[in-house]
């Protein structure tokens, strides 16, 4: 698999058709969230409404649901959202944001998963490890676990159970099917720094699988490998914080073709 | 009408007096919609609660509707805040966010306005066009539609039902109250790239009409010009969309007179 | 007491132990007070829901309650979660945003203050005065009251009356635990034209009370000081909203002992 050629071809399809990415997102990565699906090409939209998200999610591109500020109601949205894009094929990307820390959201998850289906998990490790193993615990919505060959066993094990795409974000980013393993050696440690960051590349992986829905293994890896080739591109820009994120918005909207294949990281 | 003086005498009200702008708005915007007022020299407050929108209303220059992520309770509280302002003749501006994209919403929009007395209307061209239109359909929250001299009528024809101001906003904004029609020139397609720029442009005119409520014409186009020409001064600092929005804040804080006399376009 | 010590103390432990601070805030803010704090070295979790937030509550640092976008379940939930952190000796901050300006906001904190024990108050003069006075009137979100001597005198009173400690936020910041009074002459002005940087500094106080809870007061303190001075710092970046908080956020990842040796101003 060329992973330099699909990503420029996914990309190039998102700039080129600005597909519509419905997110129903937590409160505090709602904005990021929104203008890093802009910056990247895609059009966002968030709505969380029973009354509406049935409708919304039928005409969009992929659906986001991301639990980091969950309440019962809006668990409610989501599985009316998802049993939509469920029957009209649209992919559903889950980041379990948190889950581990709390027993309602790990709870929330797993009846998620339960009830519709999922074309794709991202998270971190000790959120995504928390969907299969008892004792996992995650500090807060930060990872509590490094990488390991063992970890990446879980994840195939977790999708082969759901028949999704599972990718776990961190030093590098791992990218199963259950089959393949793809791991992606882009990003920079100061991402961590930044809140929403991983809830942002939930939601470009939403744009990717939009127009790459022939190959969800290597759309997500395309998301992961893009998102952390721009923060590469961020980090000479500012080591620091709040103008690295500026940068990196930047990034996401300039980078293209000659950054793909200067600096992606897939094997 | 001398749109430059009214715009230079509408903005040094806002700068001297820091008029109260409260926002029932979406959770995308609402911190870059406080941030914006903050720069413009206003005092924004968010507040929902149905226990206290009529005080905040009252206490208020100007109320600001927008329907960007929508729920029942929130409907409600919109509802309660505008009949206060009516009350107290606080001019409500009503951004219709997504109207047209899906059911909910544009009820939603039609019953506000069937409720209560709306000051101002401003949104893209589909999102307005919705509330008149059948068959004109929004993409998510971003227009379908291109500008023309058709459109140019129907909001004329909103404006004279509902007896307010409508704005529209796209490559040039329209504003009109029915029989006068205002052409603004002003801003930069860059806009688009950024979440929450319409949305900030609602707030801001909700800032124009709390000192102009003798000519919410004027006050409304004064709004798009000065929005507009202050996204002209940051595109010259950057061109990508991060960079882009933090000098956009800049210019909001920065222009006055000079640049207004220099780069406003209004006829 | 030597401030500028334990300021230094106080951001080691910090940025070695990334104290959780989990947040129960507004809407408004939750984006910049996950970037303050993050750039800060805290680690911070939002969390609002009845099913969680006992359970994120005692296993955080500190738990940080602010009613900037208040509604009946929040308040159901800030209580139930510092119900939990009072059992676990956790150290709650209140930041009540527009108390004054409603019925309902002053009504609310006084129900909270009534109901579970407060380590901290942190506001603008208007809010926190409200907590005592009848008749002080808070416009919006913004203090409407100049700082005196007999303000602080208040402030001891309700410090006193509540045995916590009460910092208000102005031109210098007023710490006291009823009978100390600490002067902060840090900050600059335009931290009034960017949203949330009162919230923000209620969040970074939660962090600094996570790792000085052996004495509040100077951990208040130097919160105040530290995030005051990193303001000035930035402000020799820009003098313009947009790009300063920019700058404030990467001052407060970078500065540390030389920054606070040679800026912190408490008394």
């Amino acid at each position: 698999m060329d992973m330099q050629a699909k990503t420029i071809e996914f990309l190039g399809r998102i700039r080129s058709t600005a597909p519509l990415v419905h997110n129903i997102t937590n409160f505090v990565v709602m904005n990021p969230s929104a203008n890093i699906l802009l910056a990247a090409g895609a059009s966002p939209v968030m709505a969380h409404s029973r009354q509406e998200v049935a409708d919304m999610a039928a005409m969009a591109g992929a659906l986001v649901l991301n639990i980091g500020t969950l309440a019962e109601k809006w668990t409610d949205a989501m599985l009316l959202a998802a049993k939509s894009a469920n029957q009209r094929g649209v992919p559903v990307i889950l980041d379990p944001v948190g889950a581990g820390a709390t027993g309602y959201r790990t709870r929330t998850v797993k009846h998620i998963l339960g009830e519709v289906k999922i074309s794709v998990i991202r998270g971190n490790a000790s959120e995504v490890l928390s969907l299969a193993v008892d004792g996992v615990k995650t500090k807060g919505v930060d990872s509590s676990l490094s990488l390991s060959a063992e970890i990446v066993d879980v994840a195939r094990a977790i999708a082969r159970q759901h028949g999704c795409i599972v990718a776990i974000s961190g030093e590098d980013d791992w990218v199963t099917d259950g089959n393949r393993v793809l791991r992606v050696s882009n990003g920079v440690p100061l991402m961590t720094r930044v809140t929403g960051l991983g809830c942002g590349l939930s939601a470009v992986a939403g744009a990717f699988c939009a127009v790459g829905q022939d190959d969800l293994l290597a759309a997500v890896a395309a998301a992961c490998g893009y998102y952390g080739l721009c923060a590469e591109l961020a980090l000479r820009i500012s080591d620091r914080p709040g103008s690295f994120f500026v940068a990196f918005l930047d990034s996401l909207y300039s980078a293209g073709t000659d950054e793909i294949r200067e600096h992606l990281r897939i094997e």
